[in-house]
């Protein structure tokens, strides 16, 4: 490793302890590399615009770094760990290439701040992914809920309980997911303001232009305080993954839900091939470990913010700890945002069962809409209830799935689904 | 216990089993109670409006219900466990005080959505009082920060790092509320849905007059899909979780650092005699127990949440789990909760030592100081800061802790705390 | 509230922080009271025993705290928030009833060290039900796998895989919950130490007859440090709720196994009357609402014991975070030990449907048999597995789900279960 | 990638669901290779036993893993995305070496019982290494201990309480330590069981050996019931994890102490200079950077268990969402031994500073030793307390720290910290 920026002449060095507080660290590095290069790139005409660096030096700086992320890119630049972490990996390169220039850049910053930058830019950037896959499983689930929909049991306590259809199966998601990706967005909006010039969590003798940095970057306000921005450090990732947790927690239902309905015993739904795989043992299997996986998803992120949260138990200013919340947070949107991803294309494709669901739906499931009918016609409920369990046996006579689901005109069931309503707030938003 | 409304005459029931279906449910249900009555007056006069109870009906219901809530709050009417839960014991007294008219109350919903939305609106209350909690918090930090700064050391790795002051830490915490605001806010404006007349989780044979249920209780819309509706239960009690956690995470730093400095060996702060205790054993103590408990009051929140995020691996609609996040709900805002109330005296009250605090400021605390002035003046700062590490000892050769705050001209820092714009964040939204 | 022990004359109480201090503790104290006596009856004896009390004081010491027990008991000591908590109320009776004895109690010890040793009681106590309860359940699984056993599908991915038995699936949680008892033993053994005699966390000055409280309290050994005592705070806690919550999980896997038996689709097993509820707007339903909340009581255990591990983020020596624990012990073992007290007799009266179960037992689940005969037969494995893939559908020739089972040698399985393995564990340990 | 073993020739692959299904599968697999190959040799050693391989083809097949791990060891063969996983890779090798042979050595186990094994070796090995490095730590604790013991100050709430010393705070983690080395144990001696031989869950039409792979792998018993087998993943994990986390929580009280005491303030200990870092901004810091990860290590054990707690929420019967155990075991493990392995140098290493220490102590403290000399001389406790208090300030008065812990005579305390106790239950574990 390069010698650490701070290190002094007189101490020394360990490196078993060297390796314990690097982690993966720089290799986590990689992830927030190129928003640390854009941030740095911000700071960098900051500097020029107080006069702290000469126009010319900036503009070598610019050019330099927008070298280092095309190498970074393309993989002629490897960060690995002859560098401390990403941060300096950048200074190093910025003083090998221009000397003097490379060594003003880090003034008025600390790691603090510039770590916390590239990972808000990051979050930003997975917060806007998590909103867009939301509003896509969305607009599937809408389109499917809107297509052909088929009579299918509905359940409470997974037991048989009245009719439902597939349309109104599609339409809970719609409704979940355009609520996913209006939190996807609420987190991303919270979260939407810049830590850059804050240094190392009490500013500088220096009149950073943080306007600038905050514009030029995307921001839509400057997070003021600079002892606030340091504790918003994990406080502002725990946000971000209640966001992507919120989505993956109606995944996991939605999963659970295929990985009944797939079974020999419901046998509602087939899934693509693809979505399936076999047994090294058992010849004769087909299991939908994809499903499975998908409703697995939300323990990565389960997982992220517990590591998160145990960080957090601290006085304020930076300390070490934080640390770790890069590889949870890595752990936590990596696996989250790989399960939705599959999502979109596994809800248009698969496939109902409509025989199979229509001869699942049993007599007894119409006493209900026979105890109602009572009520509406003057007997009192509770009478109407008590007479139509005596006579459930018998209370599908004379209906159909179908007249269950003509006569299911409460707002958002039966025919009236009030899709209209969702696209409208998934546009609108 | 009454008879469950469920009881067929021919079913046996068990005294253990009774107890370990009931839980404490009766009980938590007070909590929920005056809510439910509240959407029991809505749900009637829906079901006036289409019909189902006649006009005197329904001024009879309303009347009686009216009744039920001042007898509650009065203490003449005891929710326990007489009824099985608070739902049933509303149809019971309707049923004794109006016979046919309350037997006719339950027409078109279930206790899957009564439950629903009484939570609903108590979250939405809580919610409302977590942001108005925030809110003074935030207000009180911002008028200390405005008020009379003194320097205090800053500290990163709880190590001395550089000149701060007490205004810049009270900045920080106002920054802090603002967002927590924002974010109890944002919850509340996420759950803001209506799932009256959703029934059982699939909607029923009768056109409940959702619009009014809804435009009635204060709802922003209609939670729409019904199947949703039981999706929503426990992801919309997490998502407010959340936004109480969120200031409790602030709260526990906040109340880190007043632990650290109340220790005699810092000894910055001292508090109002009220908000420490003593010890059994040992006369000489003075603890600064309310300041650990607030520390600690995370913890009712965390717990909170992770009891609910168990329960939610389920298949779609209702399942019996589900009750288990009643208790959860009431424990983790019950804390949380209490726990802010405190801090605005606290806040208010708290008295800086600013002669301990200045004597904490040592001479390597201006190191940054001088290595960023010869920043500025040209030298490359990697050079300065070798530069300064070297005559650390004599950095403060010449400076104070006043002329170092009032060089820290990085916006957000020093004296220039921008507490307009926190002002303004507060007022807008 | 009486004035707390530690009040000096000259500080102010504000009620709403005193409330905040108290919490429900006094109320939670009453869980842990008879321990507490229990333990001040030791502690009075070691203070006879060197000389602190005089005989006549310890023995008029011991017959009131018999006499509290008793008044306590039988409802006419009532533990409210009259006092600070159990251990103050029980100096102010003693004191009341005993004048300058009662004064002498607390000589040598502090309310740490009496919290400590009565929780550990309390959770000896715990333990020890958990493990009866463990046995219990695991006997009736080894009864009822001894009994008749009928063929029944086996799953993995909850698709049909091979036959299976209800023996076997009997058999499976025997052996967890034989472990689960192990579990707990190893939780009391490892937490059997004696906390009474390290006063605030650092000793005192008089030679405490430590040995005589541990023989007494029959702790098998004494928790010698002082400061450890306190870090044991939370951590005993801890290792005592994965006990708990390991056998929650298995419970978890249990209530999933008879949640899908029950269902319609499924329909293996058909649970007593009493285990089911009905809906109050369906009239046809009969829920498992038993085994729903069977299935969500390991929440509880998650709960407390995230709540325990928050707390724990501090320096040594006591600090009042960690008051919170109790409310949380108190919730994860009564919601745990009340599941599992329901599982003896739900195991043991629960039917099997034999005939809906074989009829679910399809030709190509005897594939994997075709595909391993073949290999003893001599055929390389992978390639008998890529011909049994092949004729899956014909794998059921001239087999019964008997043959299968009784073919199937591997220790553990088909026939046979080693039950005698499981047995002697039982008992050996 | 290598066709999966269960490929039919008509089946469609998408590399992206494939990607979704393998995530970094193969390369986690690498930690558990060698104990999968060591699980495989005793497999095909009981083939042999019942005649399903011949003993030329055992002694090709053992030969051939021998090489194999030779060959993984020294990097000549690499496990990557080229094979499905770690299991499938060994199968490939054994059959492009051996042919036929290899195609056998499936025969009767599973992917299931397979990652079961291995995943129980490594545990096993894990667990006896945490064993041993809590072993070291209780012994460098015991050993400072009993070494040159100074007066320290104790505290309670971090608030100056009575007289401590080094001796007695080493003596405090030397105790914890001993405890936890005995968690691992019985961690270790709870998960000793053997599951191959179970196969997917259900036993085979074989007569495996379980016996011979039971001695030969050095498990104490066999893990009886193959549906056990399979419930016992993840729930022997957390059980795993635990016994870390155990010793994590006690590391995470010590690394905040040692956070504390390096600070300026407190200024009790010096570390040895590699264990602290500088700041990339401000030259004047020092930072004990590796105490703050101490400190955040457990984080990494409870977001290990967090994932694996997520996971089991599960019918009986294996399901693909397991797979995710494997890497949040890895996680846990390596994070948490990491961070125990830097325990004993720092321990050893660790310089208490006398002066500074003895300087924190104030005549305050002596206020309860005042007040128990009192009792014992026959002033009621509650009286002589109360005396105390009034004379705090003078409580030190002819006494010394020395005089102090001279005089603290309860077991564990003071001189007497019955390190033997502690050695002794060390030894005779």
């Amino acid at each position: 490793m390069t010698q650490p920026l701070w290190q002094k002449s007189d101490s020394k060095v360990d490196a078993r302890i060297m390796r314990f507080l690097a982690g993966n660290d720089v290799i986590l590095d990689r992830e927030f590399f190129l928003h640390d290069i854009e941030a740095s790139k911000a700071h960098v005409e900051g500097l020029a615009n107080i006069g702290v660096v000469s126009g010319d030096e900036c503009a070598g700086l610019l050019r330099e770094l927008d070298a280092l992320a095309v190498d970074f890119s393309s993989g002629s630049f490897v960060l690995d760990d002859r560098f401390e972490d990403g941060h300096s990996a950048i200074e190093a390169r910025l003083t090998e290439r221009l000397g003097d220039a490379g060594r003003r850049v880090h003034t008025g910053r600390s790691r603090n701040d510039q770590i916390l930058v590239a990972t808000r830019l990051w979050l930003k950037e997975k917060l806007g992914t998590l909103e867009t896959l939301c509003r896509e499983i969305a607009g599937v689930c809408i389109e499917r809920a809107a297509g052909d929909s088929v009579p299918m049991p509905g359940y409470t306590h997974i037991q048989r309980a009245v009719v439902s259809s597939t349309g109104m199966w599609f339409a809970a998601f719609a409704e979940a997911f355009v609520d996913n990706a209006l939190r996807a967005r609420q987190a991303f909006d919270w979260i939407d303001a810049n830590p850059l010039g804050t240094a190392a969590g009490y500013g500088v003798n220096v009149a950073l232009d943080r306007e600038h940095t905050t514009s030029r970057l995307g921001f839509a306000r400057m997070q003021v305080s600079p002892i606030y921005a340091q504790l918003s450090r994990g406080k502002f990732e725990m946000a971000a993954l209640d966001a992507v947790g919120t989505a993956l927690l109606d995944t996991r239902r939605l999963a659970w839900d295929l990985s009944l309905f797939t079974t020999a015993e419901f046998d509602f739904v087939s899934l693509p091939g693809e979505y399936t795989t076999g047994s090294s043992i058992m010849p004769n299997k087909r299991n939908p470990d994809v499903v499975e996986l998908l409703r697995a998803s939300y323990a990565a992120v389960a997982a992220a913010r517990t590591e998160i949260e145990q960080l957090l138990s601290l006085p304020s200013g930076y300390q070490r700890d934080l640390q770790f919340s890069k590889g949870s947070l890595y752990h936590g949107f990596t696996n989250g945002l790989a399960a939705l991803e599959l999502l979109p294309d596994l809800l248009a494709r698969m496939e109902w069962k409509a025989e199979r669901m229509r001869a699942a739906i049993e007599p007894a499931m119409y006493a209900t809409d026979v105890a109602i009918e009572q009520a509406v016609a003057g007997v009192p409920f509770r009478d109407a209830y008590r007479a139509a369990a005596e006579t459930a046996a018998s209370a599908g006579d004379g209906r159909t799935p179908e007249s269950s689901l003509a006569a299911r005109v409460s707002p958002g069931a039966g025919y009236d689904l009030r899709l209209d309503a969702l696209r409208a707030r998934l546009t609108r938003s």
